[in-house]
Protein backbone atom coordinates (compact mmCIF):
# COMPACT_ATOMS: atom_id res chain seq x y z
CA UNK A 1 0.00 0.00 0.00
CA UNK A 2 1.19 3.74 -0.90
CA UNK A 3 0.32 6.19 1.28
CA UNK A 4 0.84 10.15 0.41
CA UNK A 5 1.01 12.53 3.08
CA UNK A 6 1.32 16.43 1.13
CA UNK A 7 2.61 18.84 4.28
CA UNK A 8 1.32 22.21 5.21
CA UNK A 9 -1.72 23.06 3.24
CA UNK A 10 -2.34 26.75 2.68
CA UNK A 11 -6.29 26.63 1.04
CA UNK A 12 -5.83 29.99 -0.78
CA UNK A 13 -2.41 29.72 -1.64
CA UNK A 14 -1.99 25.89 -2.93
CA UNK A 15 -5.26 25.06 -3.74
CA UNK A 16 -4.17 23.76 -7.27
CA UNK A 17 -0.92 22.45 -6.47
CA UNK A 18 -2.71 20.38 -3.62
CA UNK A 19 -5.32 19.45 -6.11
CA UNK A 20 -3.04 18.22 -8.60
CA UNK A 21 -0.65 16.00 -5.66
CA UNK A 22 -4.14 14.35 -4.83
CA UNK A 23 -4.84 13.13 -8.50
CA UNK A 24 -1.37 12.26 -9.47
CA UNK A 25 -1.92 9.96 -6.32
CA UNK A 26 -5.11 8.67 -7.30
CA UNK A 27 -3.89 8.29 -11.20
CA UNK A 28 -0.71 6.61 -10.33
CA UNK A 29 -2.61 4.32 -7.96
CA UNK A 30 -1.51 5.26 -4.86
CA UNK A 31 -3.68 4.38 -2.05
CA UNK A 32 -4.51 7.14 -0.16
CA UNK A 33 -3.61 10.65 0.58
CA UNK A 34 -3.39 12.77 3.41
CA UNK A 35 -2.60 16.43 3.87
CA UNK A 36 -1.73 18.42 6.94
CA UNK A 37 -1.43 22.06 7.61
CA UNK A 38 -5.47 23.96 6.92
CA UNK A 39 -8.82 21.75 6.99
CA UNK A 40 -10.27 22.61 3.38
CA UNK A 41 -13.41 21.31 2.97
CA UNK A 42 -13.41 22.47 -0.71
CA UNK A 43 -10.59 20.85 -1.71
CA UNK A 44 -11.58 17.61 -0.11
CA UNK A 45 -15.11 17.42 -1.44
CA UNK A 46 -13.61 18.59 -5.28
CA UNK A 47 -11.27 15.07 -4.81
CA UNK A 48 -14.36 13.27 -3.54
CA UNK A 49 -16.25 14.58 -6.26
CA UNK A 50 -13.59 13.70 -9.06
CA UNK A 51 -13.45 10.18 -7.93
CA UNK A 52 -17.45 9.91 -7.95
CA UNK A 53 -17.15 11.05 -11.90
CA UNK A 54 -14.20 8.94 -12.65
CA UNK A 55 -14.10 5.85 -10.56
CA UNK A 56 -12.93 4.42 -7.57
CA UNK A 57 -13.15 6.18 -4.30
CA UNK A 58 -10.14 7.83 -3.44
CA UNK A 59 -10.58 10.69 -1.20
CA UNK A 60 -8.12 13.16 0.73
CA UNK A 61 -8.18 13.20 4.62
CA UNK A 62 -6.69 16.09 7.40
CA UNK A 63 -4.27 15.20 9.39
CA UNK A 64 -4.05 17.46 12.13
CA UNK A 65 -0.89 16.24 13.57
CA UNK A 66 1.44 15.18 10.91
CA UNK A 67 4.38 14.09 13.56
CA UNK A 68 2.17 12.08 15.51
CA UNK A 69 0.94 10.33 11.97
CA UNK A 70 4.17 9.87 10.45
CA UNK A 71 5.45 8.64 14.05
CA UNK A 72 2.53 6.07 13.59
CA UNK A 73 3.51 4.54 10.20
CA UNK A 74 4.31 1.31 10.36
CA UNK A 75 6.21 0.65 6.90
CA UNK A 76 9.00 2.85 5.01
CA UNK A 77 9.31 6.44 5.02
CA UNK A 78 10.11 8.75 1.97
CA UNK A 79 10.21 12.12 1.85
CA UNK A 80 10.74 13.68 -1.19
CA UNK A 81 12.98 16.77 -1.01
CA UNK A 82 15.18 18.46 -3.60
CA UNK A 83 18.05 18.20 -1.19
CA UNK A 84 17.41 14.12 -0.76
CA UNK A 85 19.84 11.52 -2.47
CA UNK A 86 19.00 10.80 -6.21
CA UNK A 87 16.11 8.91 -6.51
CA UNK A 88 17.77 6.92 -9.49
CA UNK A 89 20.07 6.04 -6.38
CA UNK A 90 17.41 4.67 -4.15
CA UNK A 91 14.62 3.86 -6.33
CA UNK A 92 15.88 -0.11 -6.76
CA UNK A 93 16.16 -0.39 -2.59
CA UNK A 94 12.59 1.55 -2.44
CA UNK A 95 10.98 -0.87 -4.91
CA UNK A 96 12.74 -3.74 -2.63
CA UNK A 97 11.11 -2.56 0.59
CA UNK A 98 7.53 -2.09 -1.41
CA UNK A 99 7.43 -5.91 -2.11
CA UNK A 100 6.95 -6.25 1.71
CA UNK A 101 5.87 -3.29 3.31
CA UNK A 102 4.00 -0.24 3.22
CA UNK A 103 5.00 3.07 2.02
CA UNK A 104 4.28 6.58 3.35
CA UNK A 105 5.80 9.01 0.34
CA UNK A 106 5.95 12.54 2.38
CA UNK A 107 5.54 15.51 -0.11
CA UNK A 108 6.94 19.35 1.82
CA UNK A 109 5.09 22.27 1.69
CA UNK A 110 7.57 25.74 1.86
CA UNK A 111 9.54 24.86 5.08
CA UNK A 112 9.82 21.16 6.29
CA UNK A 113 10.68 20.43 9.92
CA UNK A 114 13.96 18.33 10.29
CA UNK A 115 11.77 16.34 11.96
CA UNK A 116 10.82 14.85 8.33
CA UNK A 117 14.20 14.39 7.29
CA UNK A 118 14.93 12.33 10.75
CA UNK A 119 12.35 9.86 10.47
CA UNK A 120 12.53 8.98 6.66
CA UNK A 121 13.97 5.64 5.62
CA UNK A 122 14.92 7.70 2.52
CA UNK A 123 15.08 11.46 1.51
CA UNK A 124 15.03 11.55 -1.98
CA UNK A 125 15.00 14.30 -4.72
CA UNK A 126 13.94 13.92 -8.74
CA UNK A 127 17.29 15.93 -10.55
CA UNK A 128 17.99 17.78 -7.39
CA UNK A 129 17.11 21.34 -9.16
CA UNK A 130 13.97 23.20 -7.96
CA UNK A 131 10.83 22.09 -9.85
CA UNK A 132 7.46 20.78 -8.77
CA UNK A 133 6.52 18.64 -6.28
CA UNK A 134 3.85 17.43 -8.05
CA UNK A 135 5.97 16.31 -10.73
CA UNK A 136 8.50 14.58 -8.25
CA UNK A 137 5.45 12.80 -7.25
CA UNK A 138 4.31 11.62 -10.72
CA UNK A 139 7.99 10.32 -11.53
CA UNK A 140 8.36 8.10 -8.12
CA UNK A 141 4.65 6.74 -8.26
CA UNK A 142 5.42 5.73 -12.16
CA UNK A 143 8.34 4.35 -10.66
CA UNK A 144 6.77 2.08 -7.97
CA UNK A 145 2.88 1.83 -10.24
CA UNK A 146 4.46 1.69 -13.70
CA UNK A 147 1.19 -0.27 -14.68
CA UNK A 148 -0.69 2.72 -14.23
CA UNK A 149 0.42 3.94 -17.33
CA UNK A 150 -1.36 0.75 -18.65
CA UNK A 151 -4.32 -0.04 -16.93
CA UNK A 152 -7.29 1.27 -16.25
CA UNK A 153 -8.34 0.26 -12.96
CA UNK A 154 -10.85 2.54 -12.03
CA UNK A 155 -14.43 1.00 -10.83
CA UNK A 156 -17.78 2.46 -10.64
CA UNK A 157 -16.86 5.39 -13.08
CA UNK A 158 -19.92 7.41 -14.22
CA UNK A 159 -17.58 8.48 -17.32
CA UNK A 160 -14.57 7.40 -19.57
CA UNK A 161 -12.47 8.26 -22.06
CA UNK A 162 -12.06 6.72 -25.26
CA UNK A 163 -8.29 7.11 -25.89
CA UNK A 164 -8.50 9.13 -29.53
CA UNK A 165 -6.15 10.47 -32.32
CA UNK A 166 -7.64 13.79 -32.95
CA UNK A 167 -10.56 15.07 -30.40
CA UNK A 168 -11.85 13.91 -27.39
CA UNK A 169 -14.55 10.56 -27.56
CA UNK A 170 -16.45 10.80 -23.41
CA UNK A 171 -18.51 7.64 -22.66
CA UNK A 172 -21.06 8.16 -20.48
CA UNK A 173 -21.61 4.96 -18.30
CA UNK A 174 -24.71 4.48 -15.92
CA UNK B 1 15.69 20.41 -29.25
CA UNK B 2 12.34 20.14 -27.46
CA UNK B 3 10.29 23.20 -27.17
CA UNK B 4 7.74 23.82 -24.50
CA UNK B 5 4.59 25.65 -25.22
CA UNK B 6 2.19 26.36 -22.24
CA UNK B 7 -1.11 27.66 -23.41
CA UNK B 8 -3.46 30.05 -22.19
CA UNK B 9 -1.98 31.05 -18.61
CA UNK B 10 -4.00 33.70 -16.66
CA UNK B 11 -1.41 35.05 -13.85
CA UNK B 12 -3.71 34.89 -10.61
CA UNK B 13 -5.22 31.48 -11.15
CA UNK B 14 -2.40 29.58 -12.80
CA UNK B 15 0.89 31.08 -11.57
CA UNK B 16 2.63 28.32 -9.70
CA UNK B 17 0.69 25.72 -12.44
CA UNK B 18 2.82 27.82 -15.43
CA UNK B 19 5.80 28.27 -12.87
CA UNK B 20 5.83 24.37 -12.32
CA UNK B 21 5.59 23.60 -16.13
CA UNK B 22 8.50 25.84 -16.65
CA UNK B 23 10.60 24.60 -14.05
CA UNK B 24 9.89 21.18 -14.69
CA UNK B 25 11.06 21.80 -18.50
CA UNK B 26 14.21 23.06 -17.47
CA UNK B 27 15.40 20.06 -14.84
CA UNK B 28 13.79 18.07 -17.42
CA UNK B 29 16.19 19.23 -20.14
CA UNK B 30 13.60 20.96 -22.20
CA UNK B 31 15.39 23.42 -24.35
CA UNK B 32 12.80 26.29 -24.56
CA UNK B 33 9.87 27.51 -22.47
CA UNK B 34 7.03 29.37 -24.23
CA UNK B 35 3.62 30.59 -23.23
CA UNK B 36 0.81 32.05 -24.46
CA UNK B 37 -2.61 33.86 -22.48
CA UNK B 38 -1.90 36.88 -20.48
CA UNK B 39 1.90 38.32 -20.58
CA UNK B 40 3.13 37.79 -17.41
CA UNK B 41 6.38 39.58 -16.49
CA UNK B 42 7.05 38.63 -12.75
CA UNK B 43 6.23 34.99 -13.74
CA UNK B 44 9.40 35.53 -16.50
CA UNK B 45 12.03 36.92 -13.71
CA UNK B 46 11.05 34.29 -11.40
CA UNK B 47 12.30 31.59 -13.89
CA UNK B 48 15.15 33.84 -15.12
CA UNK B 49 16.15 34.24 -11.32
CA UNK B 50 16.07 30.92 -10.58
CA UNK B 51 17.80 29.71 -13.79
CA UNK B 52 20.72 32.81 -12.65
CA UNK B 53 20.42 30.98 -9.49
CA UNK B 54 20.79 27.19 -10.43
CA UNK B 55 22.40 27.68 -13.60
CA UNK B 56 21.79 27.82 -17.63
CA UNK B 57 20.20 30.03 -19.38
CA UNK B 58 16.65 28.41 -19.49
CA UNK B 59 13.88 31.41 -19.76
CA UNK B 60 10.27 32.06 -20.57
CA UNK B 61 9.10 33.66 -23.94
CA UNK B 62 5.45 34.71 -24.51
CA UNK B 63 3.72 33.88 -27.48
CA UNK B 64 0.70 36.50 -28.43
CA UNK B 65 -0.35 34.55 -31.56
CA UNK B 66 0.43 31.22 -30.20
CA UNK B 67 -1.92 29.38 -33.47
CA UNK B 68 0.74 31.18 -35.65
CA UNK B 69 3.57 29.96 -33.27
CA UNK B 70 2.33 26.80 -34.19
CA UNK B 71 2.00 26.83 -37.90
CA UNK B 72 5.48 28.02 -38.14
CA UNK B 73 7.19 25.10 -36.27
CA UNK B 74 8.83 22.99 -38.49
CA UNK B 75 9.11 19.41 -36.52
CA UNK B 76 7.24 17.29 -34.65
CA UNK B 77 3.93 18.07 -32.31
CA UNK B 78 2.85 16.94 -29.64
CA UNK B 79 -0.04 17.78 -27.72
CA UNK B 80 -0.38 16.29 -24.14
CA UNK B 81 -4.19 15.96 -23.53
CA UNK B 82 -6.45 13.75 -21.21
CA UNK B 83 -7.87 12.77 -24.36
CA UNK B 84 -5.42 11.65 -26.31
CA UNK B 85 -4.19 8.03 -27.37
CA UNK B 86 -2.07 6.75 -24.25
CA UNK B 87 1.54 8.13 -24.00
CA UNK B 88 2.67 4.03 -23.85
CA UNK B 89 1.39 3.07 -27.19
CA UNK B 90 3.12 5.96 -28.99
CA UNK B 91 6.52 6.94 -27.25
CA UNK B 92 8.42 4.65 -29.06
CA UNK B 93 7.11 5.99 -32.16
CA UNK B 94 7.97 9.94 -30.74
CA UNK B 95 11.93 8.79 -29.63
CA UNK B 96 12.23 7.69 -32.89
CA UNK B 97 11.38 11.16 -34.78
CA UNK B 98 13.08 12.91 -31.76
CA UNK B 99 15.87 11.26 -33.38
CA UNK B 100 15.68 13.14 -36.40
CA UNK B 101 13.44 16.61 -35.81
CA UNK B 102 12.56 18.93 -33.44
CA UNK B 103 9.43 18.33 -30.66
CA UNK B 104 7.23 20.85 -30.04
CA UNK B 105 5.20 19.52 -26.56
CA UNK B 106 1.85 21.45 -26.45
CA UNK B 107 0.51 21.96 -22.78
CA UNK B 108 -3.12 22.83 -22.50
CA UNK B 109 -4.76 25.86 -21.02
CA UNK B 110 -8.96 25.10 -19.27
CA UNK B 111 -10.18 25.00 -23.32
CA UNK B 112 -7.83 24.11 -25.85
CA UNK B 113 -9.25 24.63 -29.20
CA UNK B 114 -10.11 21.82 -32.03
CA UNK B 115 -6.86 23.61 -33.93
CA UNK B 116 -3.97 22.55 -31.89
CA UNK B 117 -5.74 18.59 -32.04
CA UNK B 118 -6.40 18.92 -35.50
CA UNK B 119 -2.13 20.39 -36.05
CA UNK B 120 -0.69 17.64 -33.40
CA UNK B 121 0.76 14.57 -35.10
CA UNK B 122 0.52 13.31 -31.71
CA UNK B 123 -2.63 14.34 -28.76
CA UNK B 124 -1.24 11.94 -26.27
CA UNK B 125 -2.48 11.20 -22.65
CA UNK B 126 -0.87 10.29 -19.74
CA UNK B 127 -3.01 7.55 -18.16
CA UNK B 128 -6.38 9.23 -19.27
CA UNK B 129 -7.56 10.29 -15.82
CA UNK B 130 -7.80 14.00 -14.81
CA UNK B 131 -4.58 14.86 -12.71
CA UNK B 132 -1.96 17.35 -13.80
CA UNK B 133 -0.33 19.28 -16.81
CA UNK B 134 2.68 19.43 -14.55
CA UNK B 135 3.06 15.99 -13.96
CA UNK B 136 2.27 14.58 -17.85
CA UNK B 137 5.09 16.99 -18.82
CA UNK B 138 7.61 16.08 -16.21
CA UNK B 139 6.11 12.00 -17.42
CA UNK B 140 6.91 12.81 -21.41
CA UNK B 141 10.34 14.36 -20.30
CA UNK B 142 11.42 11.98 -18.38
CA UNK B 143 10.61 9.12 -20.97
CA UNK B 144 12.32 11.94 -23.84
CA UNK B 145 15.32 12.71 -21.69
CA UNK B 146 16.06 10.15 -19.19
CA UNK B 147 19.37 11.38 -18.18
CA UNK B 148 18.64 14.22 -16.55
CA UNK B 149 17.19 11.96 -13.53
CA UNK B 150 21.46 11.25 -13.48
CA UNK B 151 23.09 14.26 -14.69
CA UNK B 152 24.25 17.76 -13.71
CA UNK B 153 24.32 19.40 -16.60
CA UNK B 154 23.92 23.19 -15.33
CA UNK B 155 26.44 25.38 -16.00
CA UNK B 156 27.27 28.71 -14.52
CA UNK B 157 25.44 28.47 -11.70
CA UNK B 158 25.84 30.23 -8.25
CA UNK B 159 24.32 27.44 -5.79
CA UNK B 160 24.29 23.83 -6.02
CA UNK B 161 22.65 21.04 -4.20
CA UNK B 162 24.73 17.74 -2.59
CA UNK B 163 22.63 15.08 -3.09
CA UNK B 164 22.51 13.84 1.07
CA UNK B 165 20.66 11.55 3.06
CA UNK B 166 19.33 13.35 6.10
CA UNK B 167 19.46 17.29 5.78
CA UNK B 168 20.54 19.71 3.52
CA UNK B 169 23.87 20.27 2.02
CA UNK B 170 24.04 23.81 -0.06
CA UNK B 171 27.16 24.33 -1.64
CA UNK B 172 27.44 27.97 -2.97
CA UNK B 173 29.95 28.89 -6.18
CA UNK B 174 31.45 32.06 -6.77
Amino acid sequence: MIKILKLDHRPLRDKRITTHCALVSRAFSADEFYYSGIEDNVFEKNIISISNQWGGNFNAKYIELPETFVDDFKGIIIHLTMYGEQIVEKIDFIKKDFKNKDLLIIVGGPKVDKFYYQKANYNVSVTNQPHSEVAALAIILNFLNPDALYIDKFKNNKIKLEPTEKGKKVISLK
